[in-house]
């Protein structure tokens, strides 16, 4: 299953190198045009604070004035983590493969905060253990049984490092073409998986692992400790190169991260906007921004997650979220309700009446105050 | 126009008494089934946070279970202010009018906004000074002909102001025979309203009017130091008695004021929950917690409005925020927002598969941790 044949190693650095060197700055245009256009809508100038702001962000994301996100798109990678083994989660590792069904049944939390969001939904399987269904609604990559366990090596091969964001790549095109891509959110499910994404955010922000570092889908002091020494020892073990995003994808990342960090590289080249989820995926952007630093700013954070890691990591790629809930779910929910945001902030921008097509008097028309 | 007949009077207030009596306490018995089945649905227990909260306080506030949100009210109030002479506003009063017209033809923000949340909109002149057209989409109350300056005495006679709230409550009612109401959300628009709502907000919760006054629309130094000073004078002159939300209203209020509170007694009489917008509508929400403090829990505040009155006002009544976007533009814009919150949180609630319907492993059966 894994790809070991040097060609396709070469075609996958080839086609990362390719995507990566079509990464561009924001459109400046059409941010200004943008700017402009809220300043003309039926308001006071800024009244609607950062709704106006991702709407004018988005604006030079897509190089589009006012951009209109129709076609929207959820992708929910999955994969299993070697270091589950340890006890670092509360749930068994077979709840992966169970959870990949629920999501085909629209039974997950994912599924109704979509459909609520008008987003499709893709679902992944980047590297399940246990054997998943050939179904036509499952995008089965399957670039391994899992991940080694970081605690005592790398997590998987340069090659297949590289084969996982090449896969998000392409993934990210096939949707694309088939039907249309305006906006995409990034999200996944791995038990296992907030091991692997604190370790990565460790790598990459420098900070100990205790500090970024929470109890996942809730785990116990021993396993919430447990859960910190596997990490210590992963960074030990491995000494990722932080500088270099696919030695830490490759030392302590997951196929499931490696596919989303593709994506996040394929939506900034064909400028759609990608929205962050909580922890996980938001590790797989620090992969993806770390190959390229140009698609930091393509980038939205949806929510803040209340796992800790999470704050360092969206500092680091100095993104300020849109919400704050308290979730940690992951499966894109967050994602999915920053999507109905940027569309709300994207509708404002191109359907609101101007002060001239409405007739309403300006703030230079104001009575003057009392002496 | 005005409602001078004590005959009059005395319906309103006995329809009044009758709404608040029949508020209740939330439903015990519904917020503990939503409780319970939210411990059951695939996930694992809180990781959705305060979505997961919320759906529980919208079982307890509707008495259902499972609340399904779908037929869904904001209701904007348009009222002119005799204080706008003073130069308090960055924009001339003949904007309440224009805003009202641009609300009609769909070319405001919560136009866009309430379609967003699959929310119809219904256009209220509570009081506005200039003549509104009679326009079948136009609820035409026309308490008065704006309020009297606050700065120099009442806003209104206690008349008017039972008048304005039994308004609200006529209002919600025919909308909920007509239409239905699974949720209302409260917006207003009226050139001066921010010095109003400021007046109330220092006069309920004892604040001094420097703590609680904001820029509005957007006022220079110059107009926001005669803002403070007509908020001083106007507590001065009318020294409103904060335990009766009718005295309040009367003195230092206004006719959308009196509208929206009457729409939050209505709705918590009739178990839906109403959403807070931002500075007035949730000074509204005072008026109508002084009337009757049961109302309180049933009420959800969507937003924190960039206004410095609102936190002191959200505190008073003891309501967090959903999302924090630095928004200060009322019309319900923040309510629209927080209305596709609560859908999101009910479809959760609702819609989400439980453990044993998606046979996915609970986290009894984890991997114990490693010694």
């Amino acid at each position: 299953m894994s790809p070991t044949d040097p060609s396709a190693t070469r075609e996958h650095e080839q086609l990362i190198a390719r995507t990566v060197a079509a990464i561009r700055p924001l459109d400046a245009t059409a941010t200004e045009a943008a700017a402009g256009r809220q300043g003309t809508l039926t308001k006071p100038p800024g009244a609607l604070g950062r709704l106006e702001d991702l709407s004018i962000r988005i604006a030079g994301i897509t190089g589009s004035p006012r951009p209109r996100l129709e076609r929207r798109l959820i992708v929910v990678a999955a994969g299993d983590h070697g270091v589950a083994a340890r006890g670092v989660s509360a749930y068994p590792q077979e709840v992966t493969a169970q959870m990949v069904l629920n999501f085909l049944h629209g039974g997950a939390a994912i599924n109704v905060l979509a459909q609520h969001a008008g987003a499709r939904v893709r679902v992944v399987d980047a590297g399940v253990l246990a054997e998943t269904p050939e179904d036509p609604a499952l995008i089965r990559l399957r670039l391994g049984p899992g991940t080694n366990d970081i605690a005592e090596g790398p997590a998987m091969t340069r090659a297949d490092a590289l084969a996982a964001v090449a896969a998000g790549i392409e993934l990210y095109a096939r949707e694309r073409d088939a039907e249309g891509i305006d906006i995409v959110g990034c999200g996944e499910m791995g038990i296992g998986n907030s091991t692997s994404a604190a370790a990565i955010i460790a790598a990459v922000t420098g900070r100990p692992p205790r500090a970024v570092t929470g109890r996942g889908t809730g785990v116990d002091d021993e396993r919430f400790e447990q859960k910190i020494r596997a990490i210590e020892q992963a960074l030990e073990v491995n000494r990722p190169d932080a500088s270099d995003g696919i030695d830490v994808l490759r030392t302590v990342g997951g196929f499931e991260i490696g596919v989303l960090a593709g994506i996040y590289l394929a939506a900034a080249a064909d400028g759609a906007p990608a929205v962050l989820d909580g922890l996980i995926s938001t590790a797989a952007a620090l992969v993806a921004v770390a190959l390229s630093p140009e698609a930091g700013p393509r980038l939205i954070a949806s929510h803040r997650s209340a796992e800790p890691g999470h704050a360092a990591a969206l500092e680091h790629l100095r993104l300020e979220p849109l919400i704050d809930l308290g979730m940690r779910l992951g499966e894109g929910s967050g994602a999915a309700l920053g999507i109905s945001l940027c569309v709300a902030a994207c509708r404002v921008l191109d359907e609101m009446a101007t002060f001239e097509e409405a007739g309403v008097s300006d703030s230079d028309d104001a009575v003057e105050p009392e002496p």
